[in-house]
Protein backbone atom coordinates (compact mmCIF):
# COMPACT_ATOMS: atom_id res chain seq x y z
CA UNK A 1 0.00 0.00 0.00
CA UNK A 2 1.50 3.39 -1.46
CA UNK A 3 1.37 6.30 1.44
CA UNK A 4 -0.78 9.88 0.13
CA UNK A 5 1.40 12.59 2.20
CA UNK A 6 -1.08 13.61 4.81
CA UNK A 7 -0.73 17.69 3.52
CA UNK A 8 -1.84 15.79 0.31
CA UNK A 9 -4.85 13.81 1.55
CA UNK A 10 -7.76 16.57 1.57
CA UNK A 11 -7.20 16.54 -2.29
CA UNK A 12 -8.52 13.14 -2.51
CA UNK A 13 -10.98 13.82 0.06
CA UNK A 14 -12.53 17.13 -1.43
CA UNK A 15 -14.49 16.29 -4.61
CA UNK A 16 -12.02 17.67 -6.91
CA UNK A 17 -12.30 16.46 -10.69
CA UNK A 18 -9.21 14.16 -11.61
CA UNK A 19 -7.38 13.93 -14.61
CA UNK A 20 -7.01 10.26 -15.59
CA UNK A 21 -4.28 9.26 -18.27
CA UNK A 22 -4.68 5.75 -20.09
CA UNK A 23 -2.86 4.30 -23.43
CA UNK A 24 -4.84 3.56 -26.45
CA UNK A 25 -3.04 0.86 -28.73
CA UNK A 26 -1.83 3.02 -31.35
CA UNK A 27 -0.33 4.48 -28.69
CA UNK A 28 -1.48 7.99 -28.38
CA UNK A 29 -2.38 8.95 -24.55
CA UNK A 30 -5.99 9.61 -23.65
CA UNK A 31 -7.20 12.32 -20.93
CA UNK A 32 -10.52 11.75 -19.35
CA UNK A 33 -11.87 13.92 -16.58
CA UNK A 34 -13.41 11.40 -13.75
CA UNK A 35 -14.67 11.31 -10.92
CA UNK A 36 -13.48 9.30 -8.10
CA UNK A 37 -13.41 7.97 -4.36
CA UNK A 38 -10.31 7.21 -2.58
CA UNK A 39 -11.11 3.97 -0.05
CA UNK A 40 -8.25 4.82 1.72
CA UNK A 41 -5.90 2.13 -0.11
CA UNK A 42 -7.35 2.69 -4.24
CA UNK A 43 -8.79 5.14 -6.15
CA UNK A 44 -12.68 3.77 -7.66
CA UNK A 45 -13.71 5.44 -10.53
CA UNK A 46 -17.38 4.91 -12.00
CA UNK A 47 -17.55 3.96 -16.04
CA UNK A 48 -19.20 1.20 -18.22
CA UNK A 49 -17.84 -1.49 -20.08
CA UNK A 50 -19.23 -0.12 -23.25
CA UNK A 51 -16.28 2.51 -23.72
CA UNK A 52 -12.84 3.47 -25.41
CA UNK A 53 -11.31 3.60 -21.78
CA UNK A 54 -12.28 0.57 -20.80
CA UNK A 55 -11.13 -1.23 -23.86
CA UNK A 56 -7.78 0.23 -23.43
CA UNK A 57 -6.97 -0.90 -19.86
CA UNK A 58 -7.83 -4.26 -21.20
CA UNK A 59 -5.14 -4.21 -23.25
CA UNK A 60 -2.74 -2.02 -21.24
CA UNK A 61 -4.05 -1.61 -17.28
CA UNK A 62 -1.64 1.65 -16.65
CA UNK A 63 -3.37 4.11 -14.97
CA UNK A 64 -2.23 7.94 -13.96
CA UNK A 65 -4.19 10.01 -12.04
CA UNK A 66 -3.90 14.07 -11.29
CA UNK A 67 -5.25 16.47 -9.10
CA UNK A 68 -5.03 19.98 -8.60
CA UNK A 69 -6.51 21.61 -5.74
CA UNK A 70 -9.27 23.70 -6.70
CA UNK A 71 -8.35 26.61 -4.29
CA UNK A 72 -4.52 26.68 -4.91
CA UNK A 73 -3.52 25.86 -8.48
CA UNK A 74 0.37 25.32 -7.38
CA UNK A 75 -1.06 22.09 -5.14
CA UNK A 76 -0.47 19.20 -6.96
CA UNK A 77 -0.52 15.10 -6.78
CA UNK A 78 -0.31 12.56 -9.45
CA UNK A 79 -0.74 8.58 -8.68
CA UNK A 80 0.95 6.62 -10.72
CA UNK A 81 -0.75 2.86 -10.90
CA UNK A 82 -2.90 0.60 -12.76
CA UNK A 83 -6.12 -1.45 -13.00
CA UNK A 84 -6.39 -4.20 -10.23
CA UNK A 85 -9.75 -4.87 -10.29
CA UNK A 86 -13.06 -4.44 -12.04
CA UNK A 87 -16.62 -4.47 -10.41
CA UNK A 88 -20.00 -5.21 -11.68
CA UNK A 89 -22.03 -2.21 -10.62
CA UNK A 90 -25.30 -3.13 -12.35
CA UNK A 91 -27.62 -0.94 -10.39
CA UNK A 92 -25.62 1.82 -10.94
CA UNK A 93 -25.61 2.07 -6.97
CA UNK A 94 -21.42 3.76 -7.22
CA UNK A 95 -22.33 6.13 -9.45
CA UNK A 96 -25.03 7.48 -7.52
CA UNK A 97 -22.25 7.21 -4.76
CA UNK A 98 -20.51 9.28 -6.68
CA UNK A 99 -22.88 11.58 -8.09
CA UNK A 100 -23.84 12.75 -4.03
CA UNK A 101 -20.20 13.34 -3.43
CA UNK A 102 -19.87 15.83 -6.18
CA UNK A 103 -23.01 17.69 -5.14
CA UNK A 104 -26.05 16.35 -6.77
CA UNK A 105 -28.71 15.54 -3.65
CA UNK A 106 -30.74 12.43 -4.58
CA UNK A 107 -29.19 11.44 -7.89
CA UNK A 108 -31.47 8.85 -9.66
CA UNK A 109 -29.83 5.81 -10.80
CA UNK A 110 -27.51 6.22 -14.54
CA UNK A 111 -29.64 4.97 -17.27
CA UNK A 112 -26.53 2.98 -18.48
CA UNK A 113 -26.60 1.26 -15.15
CA UNK A 114 -26.53 -2.16 -16.76
CA UNK A 115 -23.36 -1.40 -18.33
CA UNK A 116 -21.74 0.32 -15.09
CA UNK A 117 -18.68 -0.70 -13.31
CA UNK A 118 -16.06 0.44 -11.33
CA UNK A 119 -12.85 0.48 -11.80
CA UNK A 120 -10.58 -0.55 -9.30
CA UNK A 121 -7.14 1.34 -9.50
CA UNK A 122 -3.77 0.07 -7.22
CA UNK A 123 -1.38 3.60 -6.82
CA UNK A 124 2.02 2.49 -7.12
CA UNK A 125 3.61 5.34 -6.87
CA UNK A 126 2.97 9.08 -5.70
CA UNK A 127 4.47 12.44 -6.45
CA UNK A 128 2.95 15.98 -4.80
CA UNK A 129 4.04 19.13 -4.52
CA UNK B 1 -4.25 23.00 -38.29
CA UNK B 2 -6.30 21.69 -35.74
CA UNK B 3 -9.35 24.05 -34.76
CA UNK B 4 -10.15 24.07 -30.94
CA UNK B 5 -14.58 24.61 -30.61
CA UNK B 6 -14.49 28.63 -30.41
CA UNK B 7 -17.77 27.46 -27.15
CA UNK B 8 -13.86 25.94 -25.49
CA UNK B 9 -11.04 28.61 -26.61
CA UNK B 10 -11.43 30.34 -23.12
CA UNK B 11 -10.24 27.67 -21.59
CA UNK B 12 -7.28 28.11 -23.37
CA UNK B 13 -7.20 31.40 -22.77
CA UNK B 14 -7.61 32.14 -19.63
CA UNK B 15 -4.93 31.07 -17.56
CA UNK B 16 -5.60 27.74 -16.28
CA UNK B 17 -3.09 24.87 -15.30
CA UNK B 18 -3.07 22.21 -17.74
CA UNK B 19 -2.17 18.65 -17.08
CA UNK B 20 0.30 17.38 -19.41
CA UNK B 21 0.53 13.57 -20.09
CA UNK B 22 4.23 12.03 -21.51
CA UNK B 23 5.01 8.32 -21.62
CA UNK B 24 8.32 7.30 -19.98
CA UNK B 25 9.90 4.80 -21.79
CA UNK B 26 8.74 2.17 -19.40
CA UNK B 27 5.74 2.57 -20.17
CA UNK B 28 3.93 4.79 -17.23
CA UNK B 29 2.29 7.38 -17.84
CA UNK B 30 3.88 10.92 -16.32
CA UNK B 31 1.53 13.69 -15.42
CA UNK B 32 2.55 17.20 -14.68
CA UNK B 33 0.78 20.46 -14.38
CA UNK B 34 2.14 22.90 -16.53
CA UNK B 35 1.37 26.70 -17.15
CA UNK B 36 0.93 26.72 -21.12
CA UNK B 37 0.09 29.52 -23.89
CA UNK B 38 -2.17 28.89 -26.68
CA UNK B 39 -0.80 31.04 -29.74
CA UNK B 40 -3.64 30.59 -31.88
CA UNK B 41 -2.00 27.13 -33.66
CA UNK B 42 0.12 25.57 -31.49
CA UNK B 43 0.62 24.83 -27.52
CA UNK B 44 3.53 26.27 -25.87
CA UNK B 45 5.46 25.14 -22.78
CA UNK B 46 8.40 26.50 -20.73
CA UNK B 47 10.20 23.53 -19.43
CA UNK B 48 13.97 22.79 -19.15
CA UNK B 49 16.21 20.17 -20.54
CA UNK B 50 17.78 18.94 -17.39
CA UNK B 51 14.23 17.15 -16.83
CA UNK B 52 12.75 13.94 -16.90
CA UNK B 53 9.93 14.89 -18.90
CA UNK B 54 12.16 16.66 -21.61
CA UNK B 55 13.80 12.83 -22.03
CA UNK B 56 10.67 11.23 -21.99
CA UNK B 57 9.47 13.55 -25.24
CA UNK B 58 12.89 13.00 -26.73
CA UNK B 59 11.92 9.14 -27.15
CA UNK B 60 8.44 9.65 -27.66
CA UNK B 61 7.12 13.05 -29.01
CA UNK B 62 3.33 12.03 -28.20
CA UNK B 63 1.94 14.68 -25.30
CA UNK B 64 -1.85 14.94 -24.49
CA UNK B 65 -3.01 18.25 -22.45
CA UNK B 66 -5.98 18.40 -20.56
CA UNK B 67 -7.76 21.82 -19.29
CA UNK B 68 -10.61 21.86 -16.79
CA UNK B 69 -12.48 25.44 -16.79
CA UNK B 70 -11.70 26.15 -12.84
CA UNK B 71 -15.81 27.93 -12.86
CA UNK B 72 -17.08 24.50 -14.23
CA UNK B 73 -16.04 21.66 -13.46
CA UNK B 74 -18.12 19.89 -16.53
CA UNK B 75 -16.32 22.08 -19.44
CA UNK B 76 -13.09 20.02 -20.30
CA UNK B 77 -10.92 20.13 -23.38
CA UNK B 78 -8.48 17.15 -24.46
CA UNK B 79 -6.21 17.91 -27.48
CA UNK B 80 -3.50 14.99 -28.13
CA UNK B 81 -0.62 15.91 -30.48
CA UNK B 82 2.90 15.65 -30.22
CA UNK B 83 6.27 17.45 -29.93
CA UNK B 84 6.81 19.59 -33.14
CA UNK B 85 9.85 22.23 -31.58
CA UNK B 86 11.92 22.70 -29.29
CA UNK B 87 13.13 26.35 -28.93
CA UNK B 88 16.70 27.69 -26.48
CA UNK B 89 15.11 30.31 -24.19
CA UNK B 90 18.42 30.81 -22.40
CA UNK B 91 17.44 34.08 -20.65
CA UNK B 92 13.94 32.75 -19.79
CA UNK B 93 11.92 35.43 -21.39
CA UNK B 94 8.92 33.00 -22.42
CA UNK B 95 9.43 31.63 -18.34
CA UNK B 96 8.81 35.15 -17.46
CA UNK B 97 6.07 35.56 -19.96
CA UNK B 98 4.07 32.39 -18.89
CA UNK B 99 4.77 33.75 -15.29
CA UNK B 100 2.83 37.19 -16.22
CA UNK B 101 0.26 35.38 -17.94
CA UNK B 102 -0.51 32.78 -14.64
CA UNK B 103 -0.76 36.53 -13.04
CA UNK B 104 3.00 37.64 -11.25
CA UNK B 105 3.48 41.47 -12.03
CA UNK B 106 7.22 41.64 -12.30
CA UNK B 107 8.39 38.20 -12.68
CA UNK B 108 12.22 37.77 -12.70
CA UNK B 109 13.86 35.94 -14.87
CA UNK B 110 14.09 32.00 -13.65
CA UNK B 111 17.26 31.02 -11.88
CA UNK B 112 17.80 28.05 -14.51
CA UNK B 113 17.24 30.20 -17.39
CA UNK B 114 20.44 28.71 -19.09
CA UNK B 115 18.10 25.35 -19.09
CA UNK B 116 15.33 27.09 -20.71
CA UNK B 117 13.50 25.92 -23.69
CA UNK B 118 9.95 26.00 -24.99
CA UNK B 119 8.18 22.86 -25.81
CA UNK B 120 5.86 23.06 -29.13
CA UNK B 121 3.28 21.16 -29.15
CA UNK B 122 1.42 20.26 -32.34
CA UNK B 123 -2.08 19.17 -32.01
CA UNK B 124 -3.80 16.49 -33.94
CA UNK B 125 -7.27 15.88 -32.40
CA UNK B 126 -9.71 17.81 -30.25
CA UNK B 127 -12.01 16.59 -27.40
CA UNK B 128 -14.27 18.81 -26.08
CA UNK B 129 -17.37 18.65 -23.56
Amino acid sequence: MTEIPASHLPLLEQPNIGHLATLRPDGVIQLNDMWFLYDGENIRFTHTNARVKFRNLQLNPAMTLSVTDRDDDYRYLELRGRLIETIDDPTGAFYQELDRRYGAESPPPPKDAAHRVILVMGIDSVNAH
